[in-house]
């Protein structure tokens, strides 16, 4: 369930990143000025990077979390923060 | 004309990264190991970032060089903008 | 004792990194060209980077690992692949 | 003069990142949590990204806006060093 959670959130979040990486694509074909294209970009890179952190995210709860059989707020905690220092990156 | 160049290269590389992205969008949806997931989304967005250099080189080239001739607060703003472009990365 | 390794390891690394950066100070001081301060200053930033992977893994194995109760095998796979995503960002 | 500024706010970033990556060597000893030393860590890599901006600044300051007026081969080489310093990002 857990799973389903973080898998529905990814492919809403992917969907809205390929709308956007279509914008870019526009933006280059209709000639618009590169640094707006960049920043445009960089937005779209910055979104599939948060995708990244979902799925890890649900991966360390639905693979992960079943090997652990420590209390679940330690469990928790730990997640949090490998998922926090990923963010970072 | 190198304007040219570089745009047809910045859009033959979104094309492909969209056709990743896509296949991301399936891994995704057909449940497959996370990991993997994250593995080829980041090379969607290392595909991306290739693209933000190209397109920063094309601009260099068509625009800055033609440019620099300008005033002293249009210089400025240019570089305000490489600069700024620099410091998303 | 992995913790030590994993330990030993970083703090040799931040010894020899300091060294580095103490260089970028000097290149600055003494008006190297701006290119090359720019890219030993970068070298300075990936080796820092190392460390977070190293101190990373020596968690994972030292804080994380003693709540796992499934084979060696699987578990070093896990943190393996949990290292490995957070090295490619 | 640019260049001055540039560089008195460049050294003493850097001095100030020296002071905050031996805190970080202190933690490494001292065996603090590692989450917490990895963070501080990250810090310095941000302080240190801070500077690259700050030489790039004066880097296009005072040596490309004044060269640019060179021959073809001096351009394509400094945008070259520009688009180099991007990619490393």
């Amino acid at each position: 369930m857990h799973n389903n959670q973080f898998k529905t959130e990814a492919v809403n979040r992917i969907k809205i990143a390929q709308g956007h990486l279509e914008k870019v694509h526009k933006m280059l074909e209709s000639d618009e000025y590169c640094p707006d294209i960049i920043l445009q970009n960089r937005a779209v890179q910055a979104a599939l990077k948060k995708i990244d952190e979902v799925v890890l995210h649900g991966h360390l709860h639905s693979c992960v979390l079943k090997d652990l059989h420590g209390s679940k707020n330690e469990n928790e905690k730990m997640i949090g923060e490998i998922v926090e220092l990923f963010k970072k990156t």
